[in-house]
């Protein structure tokens, strides 16, 4: 291949790339001056929130008692500028063409939705302390408080959960799918941020575990990994397209335990106290207190003597 | 412990380490001047392949209509230049010791793949743009197309498989594996590069899921999380080794659905249309416009009083 | 709202944030002078094991026969330096107040700790030079060793198994746990440090495997992505605490192979040579040689018309 | 020292550092949501600035004819977005209380200058060729004109003198200044960004140059280390302090040489073709084609016999 | 060259390296724990001190004025944590092998010197701010006190050296000869942390300018880039090594103005109120309200032709 | 200005930018796969060759007695692969078109000169060594050897000067040159690579020092800030260009001391011995042991009544 071959080939890929027949779908057009979501300012904002929701486990922080108001002020201030950034950017990305002009109204709303969230990071913190400490008092392999704060994925996990659901209830786009997905690249579980999750929640390992949109949980309920709390099938409109914001997913109740690898889809319910086996697949509702585990299964002798 | 007993304790242990009995199986013996495949250049390839495929979306940038052109001109030449040193990383690192001398061939042959990879790329765009498309129609959760692109995990994997397995088409040793495994641990989807899958293809959430290097999988599939499409048995040749190259995974034809968590082993084939529910096991062809799920799961009570 | 508004809604929030009845039972307060274990030097523990294992695989290496001495007498002083300091970090997060005068004897034992998993490293390099070898041995698509080592999701867990244990061995607190989390969220692969592990161990795939900490397995075992090895339910004490240390996991014996997504729960024993089909839910023991499959899925007719 | 004494004397310390009346001269009050100059995207400038004149020496390209345009557009592009960002941080900073709500206009009229600094590049190319091939001309020790700009400081000096003057020119406060202290960090080179400067501009070595705000140098003039083209004194207000804006530096005409170390004060005016020797005194007009040197130096004997 | 070749010369390159004959002298054997100064750690020091000084000029902060008081407990957090580091680090430097049993005072002695030198930081603030009072009224280019903090290489000199001479008065190793080494590297300035500085200090420019241990420098001083208060000679001791500790540099009385490359060698007096001219030479006592330039320079005739 | 105009304006200047005829003489066209001068490579480069010289002063290392050898075998190892691309690209960087086939020979090249220049470095050391020394006795301030290893910019500058000079011996281009500016940024000190410098070589503060090409300085010479040994004219050739490689810099003997600011140029020598005073400006022969310094300064009045 000479150079000239080699030169006529990449620009003529180039040319095709450049067509915009063919990215019309797939691509997003910047407007001029308009911030994008930011990957590294999204982390920077969840590592902010876990280090005030618990003192002194993330950030590089050296905590003692009388440094904890200065810290707490300043990481709030940090997180107020970030997030008013991140929120502006979200409803930039969704806004079409008519809404641009907007700009300044944006602004302020995105200062707006910032504050609001800040002001509702003391009920964050109350209810991922109630987590903790449902998450420590279930297993008996955690030696102590700190290691669940610091190692388990679940906290992780439900943490930005609870962020983001308290994101969308705000009416912020897209930030909240964001930040449920950093969790989800992390740990493996995959709680869509409009889930409603009740109190004292745990999840074991946790890796796999699905959670569907249109999900409600009640409290104190305990589930494995690999759990899927997910949907049967979706009516479709008339042009063939999923209908959205239709129930869809599970409703599980009080101090349900699902275990692992248990795949529970549609709009039915688990009642409360009702005990999953690992591995089943649930399609209709269960009454309250029920124990369901997989058909035993049977023994074979493999005939291809090679493993299965 | 006086000083002395730690140096020669750590000293010890510094000669048993290299002593080459100990590692030969496991070492990477460099030669001169021959370059490593590199974790950040490829981590960067996969970047700017996102880049060029989903205008606007990853990288740095702020696309707009008419600065297009010169990004693509920029990215693809930048990706020229690092896929060409990755793919002589991985002929480098495969090859044996008497091919060591043609490394001026090896320059020639990887600057030529890197070119044939780049030509394909509007291809790649093409195939990519359907399996946004098939995704965002089969979510309800979805708002829009920019949020699949941005936030599913599913288009990570499936944009990481079309570029690994095209480069495996052109003979390129290790790379595409690793491309594969730097999804896989970014997503918990494990796609062979080998594997030839059709257009239109959605993975919904997508952790666990498990794609075998001799699947086949047709147009318009969608599989949910912790699907396994994986090898049953494989048969040994004479000195007990895994005979390589065998048709070993399933088939899956057009149109089918695969719930969370089925495990379906083996060379064999799942007609069209078919429905598989979670969490089943199949290890048998299935006609078209089957529809199975697992037995019911068994009502029990439990017996210890605490739980299952 | 008013800038003063503004401010007054923020400093309100500080003020909630830093009463310590809200954060008490999850803060981690620090001691001045006392190190925080520090994620980035535990990575870079792992990334010097991994090398010094497998040299010329991971880090930035370019070894060669006479350069190997001196590299592993580099890793192994960096690695001394930076277990020490990680050894009386996580002693500290665990001590409580009466201990922590005790920071020079605490120095001491970190550095004979570190000195004593050094002293290891060699036993480490051989049981994971047959862990390798049996990866390889057991799948079709690997087309070398080097594929194996640099590529597989469950040498990089079993790595970090093998470490953690070691070091869990040495009552060494905090650490090995962390340790397993980063494989985990690597991986998708969570091995407890705690559990027993035989020789020549196997996963494939590997996104979603839990093995819980009193887990013993035995030599030759191979297990795929999903499996769990999990406690079926845990005696409570007066107080209703689950009791720490009690044999609650599984009891794997040699040879056994188990397929994808299997749930395995109890302080049961699977004998040796047994075959576990995928998706099985198995709460008791099975003698030697079993081989056990999900019952057949059952096919059905859908009624809604609409998928499953 | 106990622990309450220590944190007293801190605690004490923080109220009196916060204490606005100690720093009210020396603080810089943000407004929110304003910019801030950010040294990192000032370096990034000043490197894009460098690429685009410079092409293939900077940055971390590599150019070749056929790509020339692409890199050409990206670069422009980056320098317009960051640009505009920071010429808006520099008319923040200098804002005054009612000037704040101008944030709009402010945004159109960064935007705006920026696009007239764009413009205006092929002018400062087209000057700096000048300067470097003049460089390389007046230097025996210069191998090619590569060398000159890739290594000499004169050229980054020079570069963000031009930059930076044409910046001041369009209104742009505090970033020009900035420009040329970033230079004056890394070559020791001082140049004002105010001060007027010819075409085919040498200075050799450079460390120390210091030319004045009001300084008008011709055309091939070629300076040393160390020179000072300085203000002699300045006159003062009623209030006792320097009235701004009077021309106080020299006037240096075409084709003058100033050795090292020379000290030239006040608003005098160098004669054209003149050639000042190193380490004189120079505060008076010289006509053209003047020649000075310092008066000889004195042979002493030492009497205290020990060096000088 | 074989590659045998090459290995045997290098490897006797490494052997000539590590006799410790050649490299006795100029070695810094570590020992096991001890800290080591860290330039990033002093470099963030530095950038602290800045910060606190001169609050929302440097770092990455918003300050406002209800957040002020958060930032600067954060702020003297951190560097307190830090300069108790590097201010152990520099003693451990310095000690003699007998000292290295001490660890536990040593560690108590540099956190008591890190809180006397936070005491002392509003006294260093208080100065600082009479330097750039007086540095903003000497100079007719100042636009307003910010440019000054923000540009001018002469407040990041003269902070350095304020800060460095409290620390070198507590006694410290080391570390404050660093902390004027890094002004000097940035700005060109250097000057010893032992120097003796009264208030509002002005350096215009600065780039060469040299202040000795012994100075003595009064208020209201100003001097320019270039100048040098240095020692002329200095008296050996009976081995011929130079007495330590002797007065050697000028003292600097109030008001003194001394112009660019002025040299003032010797412990000689510059009487209070005189002006130095430029690249004068002094060696001896001037009185007060004295005016010294140099000798008028002489006007040649060039014979060779070329220049001068 | 609306967007169209706005686009308009850009994409001509992208135009102008873009045309070859402007940028001809400051382009540099890049070879595919041809490396270009790594900026961070060089760094490292200099800070390996550093810690070689002066182990356990930098670089990250904890150096023991009995780690010194594998130290000293990484640095070397890194240091030879680095230091041979670098070669290779200096090369590359003059090569004239028809040499650029000629990459393999090249590549050996490069090679074999990394491994002369790495058999010089116990030659290095030696030489830096007596500097060292040198510099701790004439300088009363330093408190050990440490401090002038650590803190003195002299020792930067003479180490680079050093590598700079071997390497230009062994013809290799552009490199030695860059690393030179390197410390000269570094540093403010400038010594041409080609200079010719003795023994025990002093250099004091350092800012301002110019060495030019083709001076040649004897053994125990100390010269001070702002010293320059520069040329005072060149011939030129019949075009006007300066004619290459003439010696046109001052020979400096033995023991001569140079105080700050003085100004030796042309070809002529300063006789052993000698001590020249600050501030002069000398072009003629000095006779060894002379002692020169400057003209007494002039008294005067000031008749403007404002400084000077």
């Amino acid at each position: 291949m000479t150079g000239r071959e080699f030169d006529n080939k990449i620009s003529k890929t180039i040319e095709d790339l450049s067509d915009p027949l063919t990215y019309n779908l797939v691509c997003h057009e910047h407007r001029l001056g308009e911030p994008l979501p930011s990957i590294p300012k999204l982390q920077r904002i969840i590592e902010l929130v876990r280090e005030i929701i618990f003192p002194g486990y993330f950030g590089n922080t050296s905590l003692r008692p009388n440094t904890t108001r200065h810290y707490m002020g300043v990481y709030v201030d940090e997180l107020y500028e970030l997030l008013s950034q991140e929120i502006l950017a979200g409803m930039c990305f969704e806004c079409i063409d008519e809404q641009v002009g907007r700009a300044k109204e944006y602004t302020i709303e995105a200062k707006e939705t910032a504050t609001a969230f800040i002001e509702y990071l003391p009920e964050i913190r109350r209810k991922l302390v109630a987590d903790v400490n449902a998450i420590y008092l279930n297993d008996p392999a955690a030696r102590n408080v700190g290691e669940v704060i610091f190692c388990y994925p679940a906290i992780r996990a439900i943490s930005n959960y609870r962020m983001a659901h308290k994101l969308l209830e705000l009416n912020v786009p897209l930030i909240p799918r964001f930040i449920s997905e950093m969790a989800h690249s992390e740990t493996g579980i995959d709680i869509h941020p409009r889930a409603q999750i009740g109190e004292s929640f745990t999840i074991d390992h946790g890796t796999g575990v699905v959670i569907g949109s249109t999900t409600i949980i009640g409290n104190n309920v305990k589930i494995y990994q690999g759990v899927t709390l997910g949907a049967k099938s979706f009516p479709l409109d008339e042009e063939g397209n999923p209908i959205k914001g239709i129930p869809r997913h599970p409703i599980v109740e009080d101090n349900v335990v699902i275990y692992s690898g248990a795949t529970i889809l549609g709009r039915i319910t688990i009642g409360k106290g009702s005990v999953i086996g690992g591995n089943v697949w649930v399609t209709q509702d269960l009454p309250p207190d029920s124990k369901v585990v997989q058909s035993r299964p049977k023994e074979i002798t493999f005939t291809d003597g090679s493993g299965i």
